[in-house]
């Protein structure tokens, strides 16, 4: 059995992840990680979709376990990636898609230096700034402290194997395809591979 | 301006592989690199298309002037890789493909680590078989010696970035495409994009 490679996927907000992970997965034979988080549902959430929601002891008892590939407090809350589901569905061979920030992707990183990273880029620093302004949700200076949260996070690009560059939308979409689809031709157990096709 | 990828592709004959880059190069925009040789040209061969036919005179003092990314010599003929268009091409920003068996694909390796190699591989060495068999133009012991000759190359396999299954013929196109476009956002120089994402 193939084991399922781990995908682990960056982008400042605005960069257009979550449309662009929405078509991948509608294509793609892929599990979505969904963080466990120990603040309130919030209205309209569902557990186990938006996020897992756990109690403050629960969510301790499973780092006492070294339940988590990564975990950070934030806002007198937990945030974490559960390594469980994970596990299981890389182990039945289903490649696992996981969207976290640059600190947690270089936990991750360090836990499983085998995961491959994609780091999705806007265009410019302006081009996000007027995505941003866009949504016309959020005040100017919670806006820019966002543009400048996103230059930061941009200088960490160069650690991913993969940069996706937001331009059109589509292009995105295609291109996050094709390294899903490779990354199953570069993963691949090759002795293992070479040994069936030489034995058949 | 971006430089271009080399692509280095070897399978065993009767692997489908020239069938397999015929549809790619159909679809993408890439250079394919023809092979130079001293041997005579054939009925309906074309200068230029099937080879780069030249004398041996030619040949040896391409050589001596490292004009080849890697040559050898076969039943007294040399054949090659000229250097130069190969070179022109990626610095013009083109992928290049390359079609060459493992020992050629080993020397490129050395001068050109930053290419990607990437191996057709035929679903069993037995289905091989059946394939060679139904091309019918060949006697039995010559397909006996090519399946013998395509277990030693299969066994190189593993030194390859990718492997591709030729199974479904459209299946090993688009795994073909998806490694070529996936390349686009690995080898792309990210420290110049994050520079130029921030400035813009």
């Amino acid at each position: 059995m193939k084991r399922g490679t781990l995908f682990v996927i960056s982008g400042p907000s605005g960069c257009g992840k979550g449309t662009i992970l929405q078509e991948v997965m509608r294509d793609a034979d892929v599990y979505f990680s969904v963080s466990a988080t120990t603040r309130q549902m919030r209205p309209g959430e569902v557990d186990g979709v938006n996020y897992r929601f756990m109690t403050n002891e629960a969510f301790e008892s499973l780092i006492e376990q070294d339940g988590f590939l990564e975990y950070a407090g934030y806002c007198d809350h937990y945030y974490g990636t559960p390594r469980q589901p994970v596990e299981e569905h890389l182990a039945a061979g289903q490649n696992v898609l996981l969207e976290i920030e640059v600190v947690g992707a270089a936990k991750i990183r360090e836990k499983c230096p085998e995961a491959v990273f994609l780091f999705i880029m806007p265009p410019s620093l302006s081009e996000l700034e007027r995505r941003l302004h866009k949504r016309a949700t959020e005040p100017e200076d919670i806006v820019q402290q966002r543009v400048a949260q996103a230059a930061r996070e941009i200088s960490c690009a160069k650690a991913y194997d993969y940069i996706v560059v937001n331009g059109e939308l589509s292009e995105a979409v295609a291109e996050v395809e094709a390294i899903l689809r490779a990354e199953s031709c570069r993963g691949i157990n090759k002795e293992e591979l070479i040994r069936e096709v030489l034995e058949k």
